[in-house]
């Protein structure tokens, strides 16, 4: 790795961004046609690498039977407002129409109901009977909380999931969740992160975790390069996790934890640099907000726009740019890369001359800024 | 080639755009009268080294032979409506007229009706019997389906463009074109891209072709980059295909396969660059489609603006800027870079001490992002 | 250090700002209630290491007041209005309606009345009855002048602050300040800047002060880039300067002097970067003339924006974002970094697992320019 | 020099522009009243490194006046409107009104009118009589035809100005000026540029040349990059001839060539750079044709705006931000480095310890792109 002297008394690395890069096309071409997006992970088969975010403003239990239908996996956010009221739709609709200025206080209010765990219960259950694969996502601090009502009502994949999640968290006010003896103990694989670099991923998948989310606020919902002066550019990002999967694969004698990437696919390009970079999936928010059925109505927020104390991004303006079917499978409706991201993915593996997504991350690419 | 770590799982190639760098005076001057832009391909000559791009926005019937008795060649798309309509004005007119939100589908619409090889033959007669060199272009896809009548109606040079096109085409649906055969049976010199890297176009001129297109969704109608995460910055791209050619004129004992810069030059400083890079010629959409003359009346757009299901670009507004004379020629109305395209080669030549192409291909370049 | 060819005949090293580069997060994370901001410079001792900067949109008496008691520093102008008018509220709220055209005029002539020193022993009173540490800056063309009115009235922590400062100011005209003589008979301990190498600053070092600013014009009231072509990326200088108080360290047998970024700090995340550089604490200007009870009135400037001959500023708008309890303290406004600048410190040193702030100067940077 | 592989084909050196680039101060610092700015050309004493440029805009016979009784020296274009009408001043209050769409077309009108060699004479004879320093410029196209009328009327420096002048121009249909033995011939100091390269200097140096103009077009008037492709960016432009300089003085046995920076300089700061670069001197357009005083009232254009088959640049609105006095020397009206360009020079100087314009050609820079 190259490092930088930043000063005489500081170095550090240089990072890329999507941005910064792009896929190459090679020698060979293929039929999209004969392109595979399918994507396994544990026991569970997805016909497409996408996994829409755990936030309120993408997934509701519709969306997420929706997106389960459609080939993907839709991940409940277990902390939202779905869990906190028994029909949120008025308060999703409010959100929708809140003045900016207004914006972050009144959803503080929202958000600060309790959550009730027979909610828990009854929003995965409603995903389960659809008969599609049930995931809902936690926060690292409130997993010791609620777990139980989550694996009481029964869900395929489990995710904490925030900001950063580390497998080893010093605190000594209350006892950290012990990640290994949890991912151990529980009966059901564990998606974990976010994670920003190499060492952070190894740790965790050193604790069990099946997969792990690669990003830190990345999204477009987040300004945490503004406000913590903390950023891991996406590219890199992913690239050295996907170096922490090999080593760990290596070290374990053979377990392979997949690599999520996770904020900052605006577009279509996006998903296939991220995948280009060694992500196995990708875990998709505004892109998803912006579909017709999205209960976002046109907005999307993260919880950390409703953080009591301290807001790192905020409800943002995405509009809606066509239904979850055409922005997942198409047909494109026009040219910005918000419409037929699979297809996008599809047309670029074939075009490079790929067909099969693990294959796809040995692609050339190239650093050319933007 | 300098590599550079991504991250601890990826590296890849720094490349640069036209943007990126720029050309250099030398310590010798030349008057621009002494300067030649002459150009020859096979056994056609030409007064400039400028190709007009196959898209119905930049040539009809009546442009080609205009462009040719300027001194440069114009390429007919026989896939666009001027084989599909027996007077496709109507048609182009509409698509001036359409509103951006309905542009997509419209243009769907009319570019489903089929290809008529009578139209074909037709279309390349008119040209011919201008007195001009006569060329036409289809995409890989459909050349088998139409290349013979295309051979019937005679051409001189004949084109199979795509947004990439590699010599070895995988389908396991399909019996792909065989190009290296295609060619060798043809009696006619073939021209084919585009190709975006070294190994690609040399596995292109080992088929045999005459000249390799270089690019790949580099012109002003495309959004490949961000829909589709691929791009070949084109100062990289003519420079490794360069050295292609010059690895492939050794290989082959002497061949000398030319390379034609397609996309991304804009305004006529970028022609310099890449022909500074290594092209031989220049294939131009955009800057002709400004011509009085085009038929695209101040609009712009290749065929992947109407992909059935990935559209990866648009009609652009390029609005007009001179006569097809002024726009090659000049004199130059203003100082925007979009008149007088070949005075601009002649005069960046003459400064920099070079009077001709070939030569000017060794000018010294400089690496300073704009 | 990297060197780079800017010609033949000139070399240069790259040099870094904060949009530069950014912190990333490591294996561990810490609980925030457990990350200590606390700083001590010599027997000072503060909760926050926060120094409100020297000019009259930022400290009054009243908010030099009000910052003491959140925890951090402020330090009046001893130069500015406070101490040439008896009450400059009615010039404070002029400066705020001027016309900008007028504006640099004007305050020409408000800061040409003379300073009296019995205000500033006045002024520094108000501050030491109210029970905070108590400190003045002068310029370093001004010291020599009324320093004794400024020891006399009693000071905890004396500033020395310009634009450039440095050991060893050479002038056939004035006898200069001889900082080294200076320091050593003052009974206060001094903090002088701004420096902007490791030279100037090691230099400063050995004079005795007991903390360096690191700095040149970087504030948003200063232009210094743009008319005298002078500028020391913050993110290089500070680091450069962390180096030089490693060595001087290491040179004086143990004397730790204090290395306090003063300017280009506008959102919270740059204070974190600040710290992640090397900066034991840092000094705030726009971002606290942000403040509510800002006698700038959501305006800001410093003395370079009423310099008689060479205006090298210009009085900024910059707004009112909340009280300054709120920008210092929480709870967050919204996400854009200007609101809780001591929150998102302590929650970037928790989550990149750091609990002090000369520990948080060693965690990982990356260079990803914004 | 660090060459970079553009491509397989092509490689090319990093160049850097004044935006890349910055001064930083050091550990001394100097009163600025001890600087000296004078610089001295053959016999020629200046208080003041400036040039005005020989533009129409820029310099008449009495702005040549005015600048040369504030200290600098003003270069009168003796190709021109001067040297064209008996009186101009309508035609340059009729090129100040015209539409932004006929400029172009009407400027080329004015100047197709015939140079008058008496009135050559008649303006330098109005310039000497004011008893300053007497300079007049022609291109070197015209430089054969018109010279003796320059010699004639009695100039002390003489300029041959282009957008490129190389020692050796080569053509087949004229014979060309053979500068070498004109300026031998000549009993005037001749100043000669622009040249962008250490190699084109070089030459520039060898026919004895008094001085070298740095530069390709870089003015805020040009468009070179844009229409030609062809850039010599400043910073490493100035660095590079300052090399050639100094070899020259090796190779010729003490023989000083003046490098003098021609373009790009449209704020103070950059003036600074230049200096730090290597630059002896500096000519200035833009702004001086801010000046109360300019003739081109506001407006700014050279020849190139007005060729006649490839304009490479245009008139452009400049505005006014002060007397000619106040742009030279101050005071500064505000802080966007228009005003008091030698003031910033000056505090540039001091601020880093210089008190001479040779010293400070070795001041510190660092790379920091804007």
């Amino acid at each position: 790795m190259t490092e930088i002297d930043i000063g005489k008394g500081k170095r550090g690395r240089r990072a890329y961004s999507f941005d910064d890069i792009a896929v190459v096309p090679s020698r060979r071409t293929r039929d999209p046609e004969d392109v595979s997006l399918s994507w396994q992970i544990d026991a569970y088969h997805f016909e497409l690498p996408i996994i829409a975010a755990p936030m309120d403003s993408v997934v509701s239990p519709e969306t997420a039977i929706a997106v389960g239908r459609l080939g993907g996996l839709g991940v409940l956010d277990l902390e939202g407002l779905w869990t906190r009221y028994d029909d949120p739709q008025a308060h999703l609709a409010e959100i929708a129409d809140l003045e900016p200025a207004r914006s972050t206080q009144r959803m503080r209010e929202l958000y600060a109901a309790p959550i009730r765990p027979e909610l828990i219960g009854e929003r995965l259950r409603q995903v389960r009977e659809a008969g599609v694969t049930v995931a809902g996502a936690l926060s690292p601090q409130r997993t010791q909380q609620h777990w139980k009502a989550v694996v009481d009502a029964g869900v395929d994949l489990f995710l904490i999931r925030g900001t950063t999640v580390s497998a080893e968290h010093v605190s000594s006010h209350a006892e950290p969740l012990n990640l290994k003896r949890f991912i151990y103990e529980l009966d059901v694989p564990v998606i974990v992160g976010g994670a920003g670099t190499y060492t952070a991923a190894l740790h965790l998948m050193r604790t069990g975790a099946a997969g792990v989310l690669v990003g830190f606020g990345g999204g477009s919902a987040h300004r945490t390069r503004t406000t913590l002066g903390i950023h891991a550019p996406m590219a890199t990002a992913i690239a050295d996790i996907a170096a922490a999967r090999r080593d760990y694969l290596d070290e374990s004698g053979g377990r392979y934890v997949h690599v999520i990437a996770d904020g900052g696919m605006g577009q279509s390009g996006d998903i296939v640099k991220a995948v280009a970079c060694g992500a196995d999936a990708v875990m998709i928010g505004a892109a998803l907000a912006r579909a017709q059925e999205a209960p976002g109505r046109g907005y999307h927020w993260g919880s950390e726009a409703h953080h009591p104390l301290m807001p790192r991004g905020g409800r943002v303006r995405v509009g809606t740019s066509g239904s979850l079917e055409e922005i997942l499978l198409g047909p494109g409706r026009d040219a910005d890369g918000t419409t037929n991201l699979m297809g996008a993915l599809r047309r670029a593996m074939a075009t490079t001359g790929y067909t099969d997504v693990k294959e796809f991350q040995r692609v050339e690419v190239v650093v050319s800024p933007y």
